[in-house]
């Protein structure tokens, strides 16, 4: 009995793997949030879909388990990587009763890769990537991570940094980060990554915080180090300079 | 005047994105560290080839500029993504004075992506990468951004944990980490991701200080959430339990 948890990579098929490719191919029971095998469409033609709103992720893996066990070979979508805020760890939680099932999980090109190729290289040196949706994380959890980065130097990628509800998230998360780093840090955001629309800007820590951004958009902030280089945010990766 | 920086995921083709192997059929020049040249082989049959060692970094971006100024389509190829600890920020670098070639970077699955897939899920939640290795950063950076990361409940993913002249980053990095987390904290490591002989084994925070690793190894340290669901290491999305 197999599961697939397959990450498609931030876009269509361009950008998923031939091992998530051929993972899909076995399959013929697809569940995803829409737009996600909108994406793919090309490549589930004949197949059954398990398809649920955004926020009913639960649902989702629920039904993806009993398809499963109904003797389907089922494949579970998400974009970019599976295993970064994505469905796999889900997925384990739903089938912990279910041990028969055998679990695959398939990375994929994460926005961090993704968003970061955009921009250049801003993530050459370490790195911590944060969540600002409090749906699942207590807001003062999220806080105390933005502190730790800020005091660690991390350069910092930003997941759901905005949704209709939360426009304030980027904003208290930017003065969390400016107790320790100067306005002028370089930072960049970039929507819509290797889709239609695909969009970034390069800009300040300062200026970030009065910038509104939406849930398609994930946001790069620099560390001290980091500089604009022709138009591309670029950390060094150390002190052995060229 | 073209080059492209390429992340070629873990291990061979199969670990590619579609987008990257077209990327590779532009190009008449390829540059990269010959383990990773010989893992994608058949993709480069009778195109020219840059190759030095591991350390000589700068060596073979410089030699990679000159061949895109001589008129070549080169491709620099780096392991995992080429933004993470790879060779996209030096590449910006070493043209900074030649704005009139175009830098495309494409992303690849990086190591705590395809690692953290073979465990199961542990990087569901917010989390840092940190590399242990300090030829370029100094060591003293790497304990505060480990004190940072204890501080802050991050999961950690770490690159380079060792090598042949230094053997006890690892156990420093892990008496770091007991100063805040849990001796039975769950972790994993993974040995050779995506090539011949991938390996992994769960561990906890406790054994990980005296386990042995070498290079071609990525470590995982669970958060305070981080549990072992039938065999896997997964780190819940969060506080809305199933
Ligand atoms: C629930 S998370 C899913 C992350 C996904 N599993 C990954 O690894 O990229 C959703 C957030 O990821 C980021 N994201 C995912 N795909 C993106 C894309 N194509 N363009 C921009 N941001 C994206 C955004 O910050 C978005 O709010
Ligand atoms: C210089 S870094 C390059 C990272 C690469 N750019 C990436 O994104 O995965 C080298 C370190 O990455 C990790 N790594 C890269 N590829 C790996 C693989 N196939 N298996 C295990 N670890 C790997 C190891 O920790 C190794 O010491």
């Amino acid at each position: 009995m197999k599961l697939y948890v397959i990450g498609i990579g931030p876009g269509g098929e361009e950008q998923m793997t031939l091992r998530a490719v051929r993972a899909l191919e076995q399959c013929d029971c697809v569940a995803g949030y829409g737009l996600y095998l909108d994406l793919i469409d090309s490549l589930i033609q004949g197949k059954e879909r398990i398809q649920t709103g955004m926020t009913r992720e639960v649902d989702r893996c629920t039904a993806a388990r009993d398809a499963a066990l109904a003797g389907h070979t089922v494949a579970v979508i998400s974009s970019g990587d599976a295993g970064i805020y994505g469905m796999a760890g889900l997925m384990f939680e739903v089938c912990e009763s279910h041990p028969e099932i055998e679990i695959e999980v398939i990375p994929g090109i994460t926005a961090a890769s993704s968003g970061g190729a955009v921009l250049g290289a801003p993530l050459t040196n370490d790195f911590a990537v944060v969540s600002l949706s409090n749906l699942l994380t207590p807001w003062e959890t999220i806080e105390k991570r933005l502190h730790a980065a800020a005091a660690g130097d991390f350069c910092l990628c930003l997941y759901n940094p905005a949704s209709k509800r939360r426009t304030d998230h980027l904003q208290k998360a930017c003065d969390i980060l400016l107790s320790e780093r100067a306005p002028e840090t370089p930072c960049g955001i970039v929507r819509n990554i290797g889709r239609e629309g695909e969009a970034f800007t390069l800009t300040t820590l300062g200026a970030l915080r009065d910038t509104n951004v939406d849930m398609l958009t994930t946001v790069f902030i620099g560390n001290s180090q980091t500089k604009v280089i022709n138009g591309h945010l670029v950390t060094p990766r150390g002190y052995h300079g060229v």
